[in-house]
């Protein structure tokens, strides 16, 4: 039985601070909680004379990740460095020499989440990766093992802190887009260049993560449809809400007949669902399960210590498999082939903004296309727009196929009596 | 290695019904994740002749539960017959037969859980009980494993669906108590004798389990100060409106220096409080951790499939446990000593309403009474009583202890100017 476990650390930053200081902190209920003493023999640091965020013995530090991934005295490596390239080569290395990985890497599983599953398989290693999906939230956990016996058929997630803070503030009257973006900028959620955030690319990798693990499937960046929250305006929330909408940046992994579907896009809920509940800058996962039914998980989104949380309960599962000697038996290969939906076979409701030309018969024109597609309406506002000769349309259809929806808003654009399409958004949770 | 897994089935009402069906639908799935053929052996049923609400071939049911506890075919036993006697001689059968144990049995956990752990300790054996608190929701799993590098500080669920379907249809002005409590025994919420779910003693028992596991600590139903339901009125309910909030039976778990608190009471919840927007007959357990900070975890809290989702995952659990030659390797006993707070160390804030007497100086002996024992106070109502001498008074205190909190309300109740202390709730969640 092994009687002490070393861990290697890539990475000092914020999340690895976290991890160092909540290995101290809590060290008695660790070894309660593992067997035996748990503690970090080494970092990998750019530099050794940076000021740091916790108090490190110096004699710890190194530049040169050699002395973790190929250190014969190092049982698990945490990577908390992030980036794709360098992060992929030290975790494969790590692997290749029976080291076992808890990474928080969303990027990187995202990517090459399969290629690492494969590696640390081969190499009878564990590899966890909780803190890559919703920071603190044991989403992956809950759909491994929680949920392990039912057949997930749809997960809509906000998976992404900094457009919840900047919609959250929008919905509240605190300014439009650009102010609440420089605020979240101020306040250390949002990167200096938002653009991963706030287009939307950030949650796209975390469905990935969730769609693969949740179906079964080996899903990929490039099966996500992608849009951001940059075109958002003050205008959607307020008639969302007047139509009893909240408006998050939803990410969709749904299931149908053995067909999948992934998105991302700025999406309406109504204001009852558990989701439109969710503010500022934390994350919430909404699961459906046959059986189950609803269930959803909630709680913060990024931070040190929430995020240093996940990766250091990925660090007592993989002691308790060392101490079992179970590891790398857990890791269970995807069941099903990939398998995409095509457009038919995507159902949604559609919230749609547009100004038309106040004129006999425009409405008509509008219905009839609408019609024409078999896409009946639920909600309609219609009214003038001031000193205009033009009037502002507001609707929410009934569900129709995103091909027949994408046909009937292309056609929309065109049509001689419509000044401009101002927004459209799907409306999800009813 | 293990190449079949055959599981007695100790019950076959509603949950049993519900286990049966999920291993017969789900049996491609589960044999991917545990990766050998999981099926049921033998089935104890009170009567041979009774209609079912799932097919089963005849040659599987029994009236005799030792042809399942000491049947050496089983290899896993689950438990979902309910009470506390017979289901317990039964597992403690089972485990020192070397059967592993799954179970959905919140009383008998409450109740003996320390007993039965040591139990299946002793022999080397697994048991689960995720469906005992909060049906289908992963929330043991969250705690034990999600969860297990934080120290949790404090816990507050809404563990009975039965309370929150009474409440939340109060809060919705859809009639007083009986009637709401009378449609909910219509609709199969409310049981024929619904004492144990409006008194609180269901949630006591959840939050016995929960608050085991959260602390690491053996606490006992005896710790738990409970309060149910049966007394809250549409008039405590349009007040805390007015105030700001909503009213749940809310079971709370809460630990500072080493010391705990369990209770049960109807509690008042700002309404943007995550567990404020928890409706109908759903459960969601909020957790509070050091490092995590909040994270909530919501659910159908009972039913036929989310509880057995809980049941079949747990078994899952021990499949996977049995193939790694693992199980009873997992089970961590407490690691602290039980230790209660007194009642000066429990701090919260009240609500209160009574009625005065409409004279002078009636005002001054009141708020004197609260100045008095350092009590002050938040929010404060005071009007008139049509056509009565007296005034209907509705205040939140600031934090107090229980200690001053209990005297002041036990000498609020003798003063001279005082008619009637109608009711008073805990406020929390702020």
């Amino acid at each position: 039985m092994i009687e002490k476990v070393s861990v290697g650390l890539l990475g000092l930053g914020t999340v690895g601070s976290g991890v160092v200081r909540m290995i101290e902190a809590n060290q008695e209920e660790l070894q309660h909680k593992v067997g035996c003493p748990v503690h970090v023999e080494k970092i990998l640091v750019k530099s050794l004379d940076k000021a740091r965020q916790v108090e490190v013995d110096e004699s710890l530090l190194t530049t040169n990740a050699e002395e973790i991934v190929d250190n014969p005295n190092i049982d698990v490596v945490i990577e908390v460095i992030g980036g794709i390239d360098l992060a992929k080569s030290y975790i494969l290395k790590a692997l290749s020499n029976k080291k076992h990985v808890v990474t928080a890497n969303k990027d990187l599983m995202a990517l090459h989440g399969h290629e690492l599953l494969a590696a640390a398989n081969e190499n009878g290693c564990d590899i966890y990766y909780e803190a890559s999906v919703a920071g603190g939230i044991p989403i992956l956990r809950g759909l491994v093992d929680g949920l392990a016996s039912d057949r997930i058929t749809k997960m809509m997630g906000i998976v992404n802190g900094t457009t919840n803070f900047i919609l959250t503030k929008m919905s509240k009257g605190e300014g439009a887009y650009d102010d609440v973006l420089k605020e979240a900028q101020e306040l250390g959620f949002a990167e200096a260049d938002p653009t991963s955030d706030v287009e939307g690319l950030d949650a796209a990798r975390k469905m990935v993560i969730l769609g693969t693990l949740g179906f079964s499937m080996p899903l990929t960046l490039e099966d996500v449809s992608v849009k951001g929250i940059s075109q958002v305006d003050l205008e959607d929330i307020e008639y969302s809400k007047q139509l009893g909408y909240t408006i998050k940046l939803i990410g969709i992994a749904q299931r149908d007949n053995g067909r999948v579907e992934l998105s991302v896009q700025p999406t309406l809920l109504p204001n009852s669902h558990p989701l439109a509940a969710v503010n500022d800058e934390y994350n919430a996962v909404y699961v459906y399960g046959e059986a189950v039914g609803e269930t959803m998980f909630y709680g913060p989104g990024a931070g040190q210590l929430p995020t240093a949380t996940s990766v250091v309960s990925d660090l007592v599962a993989v002691v308790r498999n060392m101490r079992l000697g179970v590891n790398g038996k857990t890791i269970v290969s995807p069941q099903f082939e990939r398998e995409l939906k095509a457009d038919e076979e995507i159902q949604a409701k559609y919230f749609l903004r547009f100004y038309v030309k106040d004129e006999a018969g425009a409405f008509t024109k509008i219905s009839s296309l609408f019609a024409e597609h078999n896409i009946s309406l639920e909600q309609l506002i219609q009214q003038p727009v001031k000193d205009k000769d033009m009037a502002e349309v507001v609707m929410v259809t009934h569900n129709a196929s995103k091909k027949d929806y994408n046909q009937v808003y292309n056609r929309l654009r065109d049509l001689d009596v419509v000044f401009e399409v101002k927004s459209h958004y799907r409306v999800e949770g009813e």
